[in-house]
């Protein structure tokens, strides 16, 4: 007998992927949680039937969502991220000696928990004395925040289930007040190849809230279009400028400065597809 | 009843994507071939049960194939083009107004026959005078040629089957022999997070060859890891600038001068991957 994983990436579009073993499968408060391992993507994180972190590419993911903002910023001490709850934003935001303090809040606990169980790659930054793990909401959380944080990450699943209000207008504007000022945030922003309409209407909210919105993509072959964006919105600093390097015992496989600058160059369709220029390179 | 077009991206990885309908469906004297309108990746060209080119992404490939090396070459006037039957790499190396003539040959004629009867998106450019259509075996014609070619652009199939000759090092050595002084050749050389040790074996022959090697990547959701690699051999020019841009009138939706040059910065693990260093950014 064959297991085999089945993803439905948009409507007529699937990816399949053998499973070798169910390592852990549960229903939690919000959402049902499987993880198993396969050949071909190693271990993998899944939520409500979406893939959400394989061991083959939930680096360069990670790398580009936390170190993006954490080297545009001059000196980031104080990092809240929302969501992220498998950990691998929040260990590569340890990484950064600056930082004193990073505050994660993910609504659902069983994520967190199934991390520290089973998903080794990611859970190290749990165990760090900076990290501060909080169970709960965390578009209330940001609410109650003002001037707070340097850097903050939205690692939010899909805008669909609990992850919706993460993409919110109401939301980018609380989270940029909880940022101190000259703060920078990043979030997940979809597949900008698969899905532009959706990466569009975030873009034009998050570019309502900041006076300075960027969009950078990576590669992330294990979602949807193997295409993935991010946005960044600042009050200070220029994102598409890293300001310090990882060093070399960081063991980094997708960021690099060089990297980070060539994220923000766009192509002329998705330029014109999201309403994205004045990175460098308008082909209007 | 639906009908779904599945492929076996790795063993263990599927991608499967429902077909609307079937357009055509042939033996050729080499391979088996399918055209199939989907909702998601629009009319495809599938041989031997992989997909070759899709209507929704295949500007991507075969823009970022052509004017890479076209554009870092000073005056492009002769170029040839092997294999690339489905005329999408010939429709982009027509709209550099220096090209004199592009021969294109392909050993299998059926290709060449079904994409002008329903590759409408790609097949425009074998009407045009300067094009020299030629049904025959490429390593044969490029190794009975001596100087005469500015750009080769190498658009073949997978590394198995018909195409495999198009990937061995007596090959490459005949690609050098047949370009002018000067001259580049391009060649489309497989998924570098899928099969890294694939790209590697291509790249280490291209190198050996080559006195300037350099590899370059872009996205292509509808190929296996959705991220595809390109290695240009050039006996001059360094194939990493681009020495003109393309008229706004080309209508062009992926390349442009800056992801022409942003191409070329690859991430530290895939550096350490192939063994590709000296692009900038040395991240050993």
């Amino acid at each position: 007998m064959e297991l085999w994983f089945t993803e439905e990436w948009l409507k007529g579009l699937r990816i399949s992927v053998k499973v070798d073993s169910v390592v852990y499968s549960t229903q939690t408060e919000y959402q049902k949680l499987a993880i198993y391992d396969t050949k071909q993507f190693g271990r993998m994180l899944v939520l409500d039937d979406v893939i959400q972190t394989t061991e083959c590419d939930e680096y360069i993911y990670h790398e580009c969502l936390a170190h993006v903002p954490m080297f545009a910023h001059p000196n980031p001490e104080n990092v809240l991220i929302v969501g992220g709850g498998d950990g691998g934003t929040l260990r590569e935001v340890l990484r950064h000696p600056t930082v004193k303090k990073a505050t994660l809040v993910d609504i659902d606990g069983g994520v967190i928990e199934a991390s520290k169980r089973f998903l080794h790659q990611w859970n190290s930054g749990f165990s760090d004395p900076r990290a501060n793990i909080i169970v709960g909401d965390g578009l209330e959380f940001v609410s109650n925040a003002d001037s707070e944080y340097d850097v903050i990450l939205v690692d939010a699943t899909d805008p669909v289930g609990p992850g919706e209000v993460l993409f919110a207008l109401d939301f980018y504007r609380s989270v940029k007040k909880a940022l101190k000022p000259g703060g920078i945030m990043s979030a997940q922003t979809e597949s900008p190849i698969a899905e532009p309409a959706v990466v569009k209407s975030i873009w034009d909210r998050v570019r309502s809230v900041f006076p300075i919105a960027r969009l950078y993509t990576s590669p992330v072959p294990t979602y949807p279009g193997g295409w993935w964006s991010y946005t960044a919105g600042s009050t200070g600093p220029e994102p598409m400028v890293p300001l310090r390097k990882p060093g070399d015992d960081w063991g980094l496989k997708y960021y690099s400065p060089e990297i980070h600058e060539r994220a923000f160059v766009l192509n002329p369709k998705m330029q014109k597809d999201i309403g994205v220029y004045d990175q460098g390179g308008d082909h209007r």
